[in-house]
């Protein structure tokens, strides 16, 4: 399938690789000129994501102009709910906005069936494309927000520093809670699926407001939900990795659960993730300010990132989505010292 | 001193304490009505947190209505920046908003050096007269940010999830953002004496966004401040408490410096923080969400953290402000709980 650079299946899979692969969360986006290009002729974010030609050459511009080992759809973690019949709007100042919330027990006749190759088709047409014009050269990466997250936007309509009417809402009525998030659940499953179908070579599964939740209340209101989602995808036989950001506590917990990979913020001690995550592969975890620091810092901060992860079940990336105003020249020195580092063999 | 209730500094100090003592991040604020209508009669927050009468009346609200085992003065941290030369303006739904923002080297010559006699006399004069109306019923708690924390308002100018634009000052002029953090903490501690010298009893530092920061950036840019302080307030005698949220990492760093308690989030594990924390007392960390839970739910979530505590070295707070929407009768529901409950003897 990969006559190219499939360090990171490997690296997924735990299989020694000859080098470090290395991608960025959020490389598709603003801090490339040749998106905001692309995004500019779009007219709008959603525009963008719902055309797959314009898609698929923002998909490949860090390929080609960052020199990353995997390529990730560009798309958003919201198409979910809006196929679920809960639109949304982006505003570039505000972010994400839901007109229409879920907000009590009779907003559960609201929700539709998401059907991907009917609801989603724009982002499957859109793997396909990318995956022609890939030829093999790097793997795809395909992805969807955590349930948790999704039911936080659903129920927020907007985003929050601590989402406390998502958080609300599972503890005044926790059934209700649970209803709904089996709904995103069963949504974000047959998603993922037909992205697998449609050519993604590895899945990541995106818990952004993982955080907001305490140890115990993420074991009831998001765990559960992402062991159903890893338990569906086992047969595809794709590697799924698991990003809970903010959920410094639940390292061993996400790594019990059938993913190969687990993401790290940067605020997370990788000595402790390797502790918990037994042999799990583990990804991350530069912060992402460190690409405003001058140049040897970047290159000192990421060799030693490198030597404390080691050489094996390792993908190099940072801790969170690149911050929209880092200097493309920085980035690509983080590429090229994660590809350039050779490890001391003792 | 006290002759009432000093239960809160016979626990921070490390003694036996017949109840654990207990009192609420943000217990004078919105969850009351009786505040509410205190602050439409102000007019603006910021005309009510200049006006010591006003200040005393909500100051003692949830000491007479909560029944909570200390006073903490109602006031912001931004009156520090406020006293160096950059006004704030606090809008109902953004937060507050700097329109003069630190953000190069030559805004250094636009800090004022603050007397807090002179500049923030309306804090002392509020400390005074809440004490006078206290009549040693209960402790009264001052309180500052924490360097690191204001240096993201100073700079970033307003909220912000990530605090991008004060990370990267650290990043690309380290010597220039330590030359801030040094002068704020100059104010900070000037201004921490004065709240000991006009009465407060004990003091809090918050350092809300600790968590935006890796562990090793916050041993650069936040732990070496919060020493200083601390070693400047300890001829005092009085009992400084460190709240860092979201430092998960950092609590055994903070239990090293010369505080008496350690406040934690509802992410931090209290078994683990126990074992850093070695003879500091801790404080906190119920999910504010489980007040808005049904009764039962909030007293075994309550006995379940008493347990986990301990009945030695321990202040009950939730793991951060109460939400502006709870219940008062909630709160009410929690601080009786704690009050209430007795330690099985093993």
């Amino acid at each position: 399938m990969h006559a190219g650079n499939d360090l990171i299946l490997r690296a997924a899979r735990g299989e020694d690789t000859p080098r470090t692969p290395v991608w960025l969360m959020r490389q598709a986006g603003r801090i490339l000129r040749e998106y905001r290009d692309v995004r500019a002729r779009a007219g709008s974010f959603i525009n963008l994501v719902k055309n797959p030609e314009l898609v698929t050459e923002v998909t490949l511009q860090p390929v080609d102009l960052l020199g990353v080992d995997a390529a990730i759809i560009f798309s958003d973690i919201l198409v979910v709910p809006e196929a679920m019949g809960f639109p949304y709007d982006m505003q570039e100042s505000r972010g994400p906005v839901f007109n229409n919330t879920f907000r009590r027990r009779e907003d559960l006749s609201r929700i539709l069936s998401v059907e991907p190759e009917r609801d989603l088709h724009y982002v499957l047409q859109s793997i396909r494309m990318v995956k022609r014009e890939l030829q093999g050269r790097v793997p795809l990466i395909g992805f969807a927000g955590a349930p948790w997250t999704i039911f936080c936007y659903l129920t927020e309509g907007k985003g929050s520093k601590e989402f406390s009417v998502a958080r609300r809402m599972a503890r005044e009525d926790p059934e209700l809670a649970h209803q709904l998030l089996s709904a995103i659940s069963e949504a974000t499953l047959r998603y993922l699926k037909a992205q697998i179908e449609a050519g993604a070579d590895m899945v990541q599964i995106f818990d952004s407001w993982a955080g907001v939740l305490g140890p115990e209340e993420y074991r009831l209101f998001s765990l559960p939900y992402l062991e159903k989602i890893c338990q569906g995808l086992q047969d595809s036989g794709v590697p799924v990795t698991l990003f809970a950001k903010g959920a410094h506590y639940a390292v061993g917990d996400l790594a019990a659960l059938p993913a190969r990979t687990i993401g790290l913020d940067w605020t997370m001690s990788i000595e402790e993730a390797r502790g918990r995550a037994g042999t799990k592969s583990l990804q991350g975890n530069m912060d992402p300010a460190c690409l405003y620091s001058e140049e040897n810092a970047i290159i000192e901060e990421t060799h030693k990132m490198l030597r404390r992860f080691g050489p094996r079940r390792y993908i190099a990336n940072l801790g969170h989505g690149v911050y929209p105003d880092t200097d493309p020249g920085k980035v690509r020195l983080f590429v090229e010292t994660v590809k350039g580092y050779v490890h001391e063999t003792v």
